[in-house]
């Protein structure tokens, strides 16, 4: 493989997309660290300091980048103006999740960092479709008003939900939510929000945990406990979504073929051994279980135990499939972490054929339930990285 | 994304890999299908004539392509000189494969052509890896002194095995041979076979699907019937290959976790309910069981029925995971796909959670048991494909 250059790529390499390669190149060098001068960016790139002026200033006059006081620095040669992430009147990430049973809204800054959020806890289970979209604009406008209050722009909304979402943006099945084909494409959320985009929540957490989680984080299968269980499957550094972006539906894949029926319409699916339902009797909380586990009592233990031994056999199956070496559990998994991850190695060691010299660590996620919408702001960040040229067209041609 | 560029790009684009670049894109068009000329390359690359010139100059000196005898044209303007693949005195790509129950090797040309081929039966179960490995050799030399014969050079070599290879070319295990950790760093299969690389035989068949199977396959899941049984993912025209390119190990996804002791220390796996063993009685040949399901009795079809529900709750499994919309059954499941396939869309139609909209067919490989071996040599041809000028290197150097 050609280093710099997609393999796949039909077109021959024109100046523009340089132009696109080489703003991201010095974006990315920015965003790696503490700030950088000039003449930090050409000596790490390899262009030259000619070139590096000109982009710098692009990105300046963008708002992508802003210019701090100069440093002393160590080596020789004058310090620089140091560059940083425009955290200040930069383009911001609004995140947005519809859950089984919470709606939540988060705003990121460019370097990443969360500058508004909002919770609000309710079974939506029901609910019209409608309704349910009509609170998430409530929660998204706030949101995009705290953050043109603090001088930020939103540059886009992703929006996470529990179910699978056609490239149109058409929730084809929510199955928990009892959702099915939704269309959101007259849905905008507000004024402000910027283009929005739909996603499955287990993808958007598993970029949450990709981007704001474990620093080293490469490869990992990220098991999204709700109601339902969701997968987000994240391959060096990518989100892998299936040929058809319908992948990671782990609550269905079979534990025992001959096992009770699931919602579904098959049986023995996973979501019946380890979904909330299963862990959560009617009346018990999820503190409640894990007040109980902590007390050391039997039926809590035991349910604990039983959703461990289901949800190890099918995360060998996929490590089996996949060769991912982290697990990581999301979701109401995360604070059960501590009970649930013995079961689930025992398995993984019995069953994964390269165990025994490839090990597989399974770990709470970093960010809890917040890993959903934080990752959903996080894509919309991410995005302007990626392509910083995109973000430059429009920003320049409507701000003076 | 940006088009032509790889997100993941670290490094400034210059001049050398544009020249890469673009040889592959000239490469590419002509491979593409019928002979063309410069212009139309040009036309089709949106580079300049002047530049087509060089690199078209470059790739026929480096016997990558040859020039064919102007045809006439529907077109406007006087024919140019024809440009095809070079498959007269062009590199070749080497197959072989070792398998539990026969070796194999086979020379495609750069047009993909199978140019030469030895299919050598024999139980080599606990027979010496050294013994083996000199066998494969002597096939190897017979190809490439074949190739020779007929004019072509051989580029490299690719070895299929049925088992975990890693990156360094150890074979990690290959269960149903009893083989681990045999190192093939120091084996050279022999003077005028290239470079070896050592890969999984369900990896290589994909590929051989891909290449030279349906036209228009891009994303799918192959099976491999054996003694064991494999997976080779494809996805969007490329090999998935695992965080450590261990992926594929479909054979030990439990279908039943308090099923039958497996081989490998776990209970339940797919290799027990649809693993050749678990078809073929003791005695029963591949060829009996046809014959004996073409004649419709009972027990040969009830075998076949138990391995099919096996096979479809575990791809079930597999698609709502990975959303790949063709299952290609190899190995022995190709000749049995006739009997396999309804038990195995049946288990889809009832699992899978997108069935209802997105379709999932189910086909037996066209490529037959040669998929694995013509894979191996197609990976070669491919590789030449993809970085020409890796290739233009040594052999303008070494040639005249």
């Amino acid at each position: 493989m050609i280093s710099g250059i997609s393999a796949a790529a039909g077109a021959p390499v024109r100046q523009a997309s340089l132009r696109q390669h080489n703003l991201r190149l010095v974006l990315g060098q920015v965003a790696s660290g503490a700030p950088l001068s000039r003449a930090d960016i050409a000596a790490a790139t390899g262009l030259t300091r000619a070139t590096v002026s000109t982009l710098v200033d692009d990105l300046v006059s963008g708002r992508l980048l802003r210019e701090v006081s100069p440093t002393p620095r160590g080596g020789a040669g004058r310090p620089g103006v140091g560059l940083v992430l425009n955290d200040a009147d930069g383009p911001a990430g609004l995140g947005l999740e519809i859950n089984v049973d919470y709606l939540a809204a988060c705003v990121l800054d460019l370097a990443g960092a969360v500058r508004h959020r909002e919770i609000r806890p309710g079974d939506r289970r029901g609910v019209e479709p409608s309704a349910v979209l009509a609170e998430a604009a409530a929660l998204a406008s706030r949101a995009a008003l705290a953050a043109e209050d603090q001088g930020l722009t939103i540059a886009g909304t992703a929006m996470a939900v529990p179910g699978l979402v056609s490239p149109d943006g058409t929730i084809r099945l929510a199955p928990n939510l009892g959702w099915r084909d939704v269309d959101t494409s007259g849905f905008t959320p507000g004024p402000l929000t910027g283009p929005l985009t739909v996603e499955n929540e287990a993808n958007l957490a598993a970029l949450g945990e990709l981007f704001h989680g474990e620093p080293g984080l490469s490869s990992f299968l990220y098991v999204s406990g709700e109601i339902g269980i969701g997968a987000g499957i994240v391959l060096t550094g990518s989100l892998f979504r299936g040929a058809r972006g319908w992948s990671g539906e782990l609550g269905h894949v079979a534990v025992d073929p001959d096992g009770p029926a699931c919602r579904c319409g098959a049986h023995g699916c996973l979501e019946q051994y380890a979904g909330q339902e299963a862990l959560l009797p009617p009346g018990v909380s999820l503190a409640d279980l894990v007040a109980a586990a902590d007390r050391g009592e039997r039926p809590a233990l035991d349910r604990l135990t039983s959703a461990a031994s289901a949800l190890g056999v099918t995360i060998a199956g996929v490590i089996n499939l996949l060769d991912v070496d982290t697990v990581v559990l999301g979701g109401v998994y995360a604070p059960l972490a501590r009970w649930l991850s013995p079961g689930i190695e025992q398995q993984i060691a019995s069953r994964v054929l390269t165990a025994g010299w490839s090990p597989v660590r399974v770990r709470p996620a970093r960010l809890g339930s917040d890993a959903a919408v934080v990752g959903a702001a996080g894509a919309i960040i991410r995005a302007v990285h990626d392509e910083p040229a995109a973000w430059l067209l429009p920003a320049s041609a409507g701000t003076p």
